[in-house]
């Protein structure tokens, strides 16, 4: 039996993406966002989406530009406290002792010390409701070297990227391998595949 | 040292989202995404993206409606074939054994099997290139009752989601709990948090 729970964000499972802006002084900021994900494959796309109220939407909305920054499992805390203040009253990038680096090819900063970086630049903005949703182009991913398999893409199992339970509130590791996409439901082609 | 890999969508993780529509005859159909994620908390809404050439964009663009069911792991197989066959050629549900449950919310329907699921009214139709982005309102989350803890929401452990890495196609296990959201960064606050 299924139990209904209202009109609600319920649904497993959310990323854990920092967003790296500059503000109209050129500091960097710094926000953790868990709405979003992957929108397009050519141009290839992210969307995220924040409140009109954050430091990041009127960054963003300034210089149509963000990075997006995926922590490790061992920086769980700084993403953390990079949702839970603004950079209208701190630096974050300071505070946390982090490291901001000038993307080369959009006008916004990531996270040196973090594994996995998408730099993009905002191609279309909607407004929703309390949230605007940004649609950035990706106009490149940067991975740490030392987590690069030998088939040229990033080892999740490396990168340790976590999820968020959406109005749960909480993190989850993510574990082990269990499948290959397009590949472990093949046998249900099969006569004897139930 | 980091590593571009180029324009390409190399972001973790990714969602399992299960994609119930009715086509034209009112057969139910179910094609398996991973680009989606939460786009607003009010109204609460989820996005996902289709390409043109997929059964399931010509049953949201008719019946401007859809289901997300999110797929324990124990259906990994099910839900991988829902992403390698077209609804154009066979009846998913048949062919898997699985039950269409029909909303009586929108014009879509559900995987009873399946723990998690979101019911949602199109509001937003996005072309954005070889992906055409759906904005669907969310109506209402049904969870399966066994799978629901004392706070009245959803146990991530039970409902047992996993995450798929775009481009690396493989999927992954959601391994256990590391932190509360909005919590475990706060020691960041004291001077001694670092």
């Amino acid at each position: 039996m299924k139990k209904s729970l209202g009109a609600r964000t319920l649904i497993f499972p959310s990323p854990v993406w920092c967003i790296g802006t500059y503000d109209k002084n050129g500091a960097p900021n710094v926000a953790t966002i868990s709405w979003g994900g992957i929108c397009c494959s050519k141009p290839p796309c992210v969307t995220i989406s924040l409140r009109k109220a954050t430091y990041t939407y009127g960054n963003i909305m300034e210089r149509k530009a963000y990075t997006v920054s995926v922590p490790s499992e061992k920086y769980i805390k700084e993403a953390d406290y990079f949702g839970l203040v603004s950079g209208k009253n701190v630096n974050k990038f300071e505070t946390s002792g982090l490291t901001p680096t000038q993307s080369k090819l959009v006008d916004a900063p990531y996270i040196q010390e973090f594994p996995m970086i998408l730099e993009c630049k905002v191609i279309h903005i909607l407004e929703i409701g309390l949230h605007t949703q940004f649609i950035g182009e990706i106009l490149d991913a940067k991975i740490d070297e030392s987590m690069i398999g030998e088939d040229g893409l990033p080892l999740m199992e490396k990168i340790q990227p976590y999820v968020h339970g959406a109005e749960t509130l909480g993190y989850q590791r993510i574990g082990k391998y269990i499948g290959k996409t397009f590949s472990i439901g093949k046998e249900l082609f099969t006569p004897s595949g139930r």
